[in-house]
């Protein structure tokens, strides 16, 4: 068999603010025989889908991620959240024909050479595979490990949710509202908002027509604020924060292309609030089993639901990466490689 | 007897920015007849001393501590923490000749009339009357309990205290040490400075004269912060956090005059971070007792150390307010007013 080609997505220029086309490469210049090629005891994975998370934004910058992941290297390709299928293998723990999930680098074809960065994955409730990337991958788990460990919800209190069309944000709404809890949440765009009445949200609102501290004194105040911006919204939910708030600090988008100043800490100790900073890799111990054991069924019964949007082609990377930096993206954003 | 003079300092004006000797206003217009005027059930104080707080700067601006403490009215008294002793009781729960501490107004005689905003105090290691406003009162309460609520220490690991030369800071500090911790504390002069060091700072210096992020480059990480100061110091903390470490947000003085802005939140969500927002009031339940049966003897014998700044007089509760609002005082100040 000839060689097949292995295109890749090179790390080509440190963006300043958003990265744009010349941050990412496409490259086609390599081939793999997929018969031959020496897997030295591991495995060969044809990559099916990647994850474009908001931390890749990070991985852009020197030390972007110190002490939890390195910085992508110029020349080299992008990694990140996939998932592939195994094409050969010479490992025990894993089989041609299954599915695996894990971090991988941004090319068609990549060998493992074990199972530190990918985990086989069963598919009981027989999903699409790239849901692994979204309710039943990082972002799921995401929103279900932090919800389950800083919450501490009571019937009746009231969250705002931002960034809520997001994968893990609309993944929250639908928790919230299974807990019994009044959910504000608020998205860039009519469209998101629709959705997020959809998911049922008792309080949508588009950040980009309205203004969330309006919103908020209008509707608040909240006992619970998810952060997926920072900045002027979470000064406007510190505003809005009933004493011994909650804040879920899952991520701050505001923050990673242009910076962000937060104008109102102080509201922090006056009104006894505590803001929860997190990884997820730092609550899958304590709450990776009974995941598995819930979530599978919650989305197989459609009583959590998701969205993906998904870009086709490695070749769209770039494109994807930009969308989700600038926030304009539904769910999870997927670039789908191959069937 | 005839009428006794009874000073009082009233709030004059609302300030902008840091409170000068226009906001309050010491008035000696009124008098007390100490063996008549009527008690209606409860009990006549004689203030011997008053403690000035960080937050009183809060009861200055409307709704400042909304939801904890109201504001001062103008042409009315300040309030804040004071003991005193009792000159004549009706009450069942309290005697002439206690001591009683808790909220009272800034004047030199005051009737109570139940004992919802002051306790008697028993002494028993027979300290002096005014470090029930310190080491035993609020700020000491304030030191303690947060340091075993949140700090978690582990010997060896690190923690940066700003103000440090404060009256909760310097009780941190000595906190800290015991546990095994390496102390890195800041404060305003050479002369707090040396204080710090007296009391076991292994890292002490003046953040006057020395930048708070490069010291921290060099004697960091950071495991705990416990910040009295917000604004850039808080920042400087963030940069210098390890993962996981944990952030007691005990007072932003920076904040309190100027406002202040912080910049680097993002490292919060990047470095799983947890801020605690709390106020003494939400964790007295918890602590109070252990307080009580730890806290006087360490002070007795001198395991814990605290320095007082004593302006004498009433006439000087506007002078000693500007000073804290400043951060030119070193440990506990108090007004004393008789002794």
């Amino acid at each position: 068999m000839s060689p097949t080609p292995n295109a890749r997505v090179l790390f080509n220029k440190v963006p300043e603010g958003f990265p744009g086309p010349e941050t990412t490469l496409y490259d086609t210049s390599q081939t793999i025989d997929l018969e031959h090629v020496s897997l030295q005891g591991g495995f060969l994975v044809k990559i099916l889908a990647l994850s474009i998370e908001p931390y890749l934004r990070f991985l852009m910058d020197k030390d972007g991620f110190k002490d939890v992941m390195p910085s992508f290297v110029l020349g080299e390709p992008l990694w990140g959240p996939g998932v592939g299928v195994v094409v050969r293998s010479e490992h025990d723990g894993v089989k041609e024909g299954e599915h695996v999930a894990g971090m991988v680098p941004h090319q068609e074809y990549t060998i493992q050479k074990d199972l530190s960065m990918v985990k086989v994955i069963e598919n009981k409730p027989n999903l699409p595979w790239s849901v692994y990337l979204g309710a039943l991958g990082v972002p799921g788990k995401t929103a279900y490990y932090a919800w389950k460990e800083y919450a501490h919800p009571k019937r009746g209190e009231t969250v705002y949710i931002s960034g809520a069309a997001s994968a893990v944000g609309s993944f929250v709404v639908q928790l919230a509202k299974m807990d019994g809890l009044r959910v504000i949440a608020s998205a860039g765009s009519e469209e998101k908002v629709k959705y997020l009445q959809l998911l049922g949200a008792d309080v949508a609102f588009n950040y980009r027509t309205e203004d969330v501290e309006k919103v908020l004194e209008r509707d608040g105040p909240i006992d619970i604020y998810w952060d997926n911006v920072g900045g002027a919204t979470l000064d406007a939910a510190l505003v809005a924060a009933n004493r011994h708030a909650r804040f879920i600090e899952c991520g701050m988008i505001s923050a990673y292309n242009t910076g962000a100043v937060v104008k109102n800490m102080v509201l922090v100790f006056k009104k006894g609030i505590t803001l929860y900073g997190f990884l997820v890799l730092d609550l899958e111990p304590k709450y990776e089993s009974e995941f598995y054991q819930v979530v599978p069924e919650l989305i197989r019964s459609g009583k959590i639901r998701f969205k993906e949007e998904v870009f086709e082609g490695l070749d769209k990377v770039g494109e994807a990466i930009t969308e989700v930096q600038r926030g304009e993206s539904t769910g999870k954003v997927v670039v789908k490689i191959s069937d």
